[in-house]
């Protein structure tokens, strides 16, 4: 057992002491994990779109300082009272949103939207005691969606762990921790049966993923929709089959996609947050038996609008939040299915980067450069 | 086999001569069925809005002289070239949307909108030769919507009869070809568990037929939400556990029921046609699982709006269309199900007419008394 079982460890963390300014590498003390958390060492973390928003906080509640990072991979090195279905050594992946296991939620077999443990994005504090256990000489640093995974170690509720395989290897399942699973799991909620035809809004990690989902279960026609045409060269090693630019068209995309598919597609996906990407999104499916499922986070002002008649001609329109997966009750086995070969991660890494050079990961997603950067904390 | 056989049966039907005036009984000429259609013998009609609407004609394009009537039960009299699955003497429910076997949507497990024989208003005619089978003194009378059962006779595409259990109670069974099975349906679209909650948006007899479908299933809580508070007493003869007056609460109805309900339904069922409805039973379903079946026929500008997070948070919206039952392949087991005393019927029906007195049915419509009033074409 590790010798800092109980102990404050120092180490280092990468913080975001300001709105939009550069993240600072800081010595910074981690207190043992209280009741049902656990302290884990991050191995791998990964930059998601939803880190730059927090940080940028444009138009968010600003909570600084703050230890940033929600999509990461590591291990085990303590659990706080109370916690028995880990151990020191686990290998585990942290999730911004966690499940309880007891609430209405965690029994139905539908929701993933824990009571409990649900995403606080306004939250910086551990529920347990509303305190955070990062701190610098004494001064309280905050949590970001209770992971904070740019640190070497952090603390984290045990209902936010999914234990994994511990022969998965890190440096690539540390991406189905948000974006990845997000997709996949929201192209599986769709469920698109083998030889149909699936449409994808947005061709960003999320959208990708929805593609890779699509592919696995045996789509024949994977259209893409994007408004950035630089988009596509990437996407055609996601099986991606057809594309569409709705700024090629005079007419809506949705009347586009209904053209090229006969009357609509079968399932569709949208992973963009605008909402105009969903409208279409769900006027594309076709009537009688088409699914839209919508993943993208809207503006808080945005409105869904539709005629009522798309909806009584036995159309289906839901959405999703971490592709409806459970963390721990659904996510080892996502990790299976990398393992199995079903499913392909390497191609959604583009980027490596020692932590210290966190920053310019941060750089790469503004530029709208690659798709998952993955950021090695012990290099 | 009857002699009427391929000759012009001169019969009673009541036609419809001008928008809104009082039906006329006539005698009629019926033409022998064409090539894949049938003709049969009403023995009971029940009165439904959808006649009501299209006698009236507001805002609908007027198809006159007309023989309207579409909820019924009639015994096969002879078939037209093609027809091998009805002979003469089958029982049949004529239905007002078909189901051809052939097309896209008839071999989709999912849909039930047949591209071939989906109800159409406007057409007055049959598909085959558009020509009409009813005539007087040889000038053609209008079909409506495939079925004209204000007639003794008529004739329909054998897509558009459901062939049931020759020892089912015409009388009874008549009212499953529309409304109450558009009703049963919806609910048994949205999937209620045993113990579930249930709200239903509307107390006619579709509203009606929805809660009987939620019984069936098991809900423990029903909740009927209608304006017209007069509609209570006797919806409690379908297991309506709880009623809602949107009119006696300053907030919107939907955040009523969240709080009944420790944040919402499990299944809302709307049955209305109003956009204010649709809203509603969306927006009071339970976040995570909550699923939302729309049924009512709205306004041709009426739009859906809602906020997308209602969707993010894991709602489900759909619409249906005849409760998703196909025609041929499931009508005959939902009279299964009334012979097995699994579904009621009797309830529904408020009001009994022999076919001269056709015209009190429409008033009985019309003043909102009674849910269903059967016609004895033979009385
Ligand atoms: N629900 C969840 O659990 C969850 C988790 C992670 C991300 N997300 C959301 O998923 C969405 C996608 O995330 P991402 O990281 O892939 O984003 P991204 O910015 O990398 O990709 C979005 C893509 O959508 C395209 N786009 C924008 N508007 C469009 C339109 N109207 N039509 C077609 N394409 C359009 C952009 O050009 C871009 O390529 C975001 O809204 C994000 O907040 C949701
Ligand atoms: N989709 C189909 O296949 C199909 C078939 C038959 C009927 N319908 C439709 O179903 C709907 C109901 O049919 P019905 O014959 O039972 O009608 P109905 O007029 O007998 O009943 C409708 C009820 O809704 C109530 N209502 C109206 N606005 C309301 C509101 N905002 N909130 C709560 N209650 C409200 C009315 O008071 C009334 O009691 C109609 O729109 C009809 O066109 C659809
Ligand atoms: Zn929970
Ligand atoms: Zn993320
Ligand atoms: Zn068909
Ligand atoms: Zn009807």
């Amino acid at each position: 057992m590790s010798s800092t079982v109980g102990q404050v460890i120092r180490c280092k963390a990468a913080v975001a002491w300001q709105p939009g300014k550069p993240l600072v590498i800081e010595e910074v003390e981690v207190a043992p994990p209280q009741k049902m958390e656990v302290r884990l060492k991050i191995l791998y973390t990964s930059l998601c779109h939803t880190d730059v928003y927090f940080w940028e906080a444009k138009g968010q509640n600003p909570v600084f300082p703050r230890i940033l990072g929600h999509e990461a991979a590591g291990i085990v090195e303590s659990v706080g009272e109370g916690v028995t279905e880990l151990v020191p050594g686990d290998h585990v992946l942290p999730v911004f949103t966690g499940e309880c296991k007891d609430c209405a939620h965690c029994k139905s077999e539908e929701s993933n939207m824990c009571s409990l443990l649900r995403i606080n994005t306004d939250r910086g504090v551990m529920i347990h005691d509303g305190q955070s256990r990062f701190s610098i000489n004494g001064k309280p640093i905050f949590h970001f969606v209770g992971t904070s995974t740019f640190s070497e170690y952090t603390v984290v509720h045990v209902g936010c762990l999914a234990k994994i395989n511990p022969l998965a290897p890190l440096d690539k399942v540390c991406v189905l921790s948000c974006g990845i699973s997000t997709g996949l799991g929201a192209t599986l909620v769709a469920k698109p049966t083998k030889g149909s035809s699936v449409a994808i809004f947005g061709l960003g990690a999320v959208g990708l993923a929805a593609a890779e989902g699509a592919r696995i279960a045996g789509a024949s026609r994977i259209i893409d929709v994007d408004l950035n045409a630089s988009r596509f060269e990437e996407a055609k090693k996601f099986g991606v089959t057809e594309f569409v630019n709705p700024k090629d068209y005079s007419k809506p995309v949705q009347e586009v996609i209904a053209e090229m598919t006969d009357g609509g597609v079968d399932r569709s996906v949208e992973c963009t947050g605008h909402i105009d990407a969903m409208i279409s999104a769900f006027e594309c499916v076709h009537d009688g038996w088409g699914v839209a499922v919508l993943v993208g986070v809207p503006h808080k002002e945005a409105v869904f609008k539709t005629h009522p008649m798309n909806l009584l001609n036995e159309r289906t329109l839901k959405g999703t939040f971490f592709g409806n997966y459970k963390p721990r009750s659904d996510l080892p086995s996502v990790v299976e299915k990398y393992m199995n070969k079903e499913l392909e991660l390497e191609k959604f890494i583009t980027h490596k980067l020692p932590f210290a050079q966190i920053n310019k990961a941060f750089d790469l997603m503004l530029k709208g450069e690659g798709l998952r950067c993955i950021i090695n904390m012990e290099d």
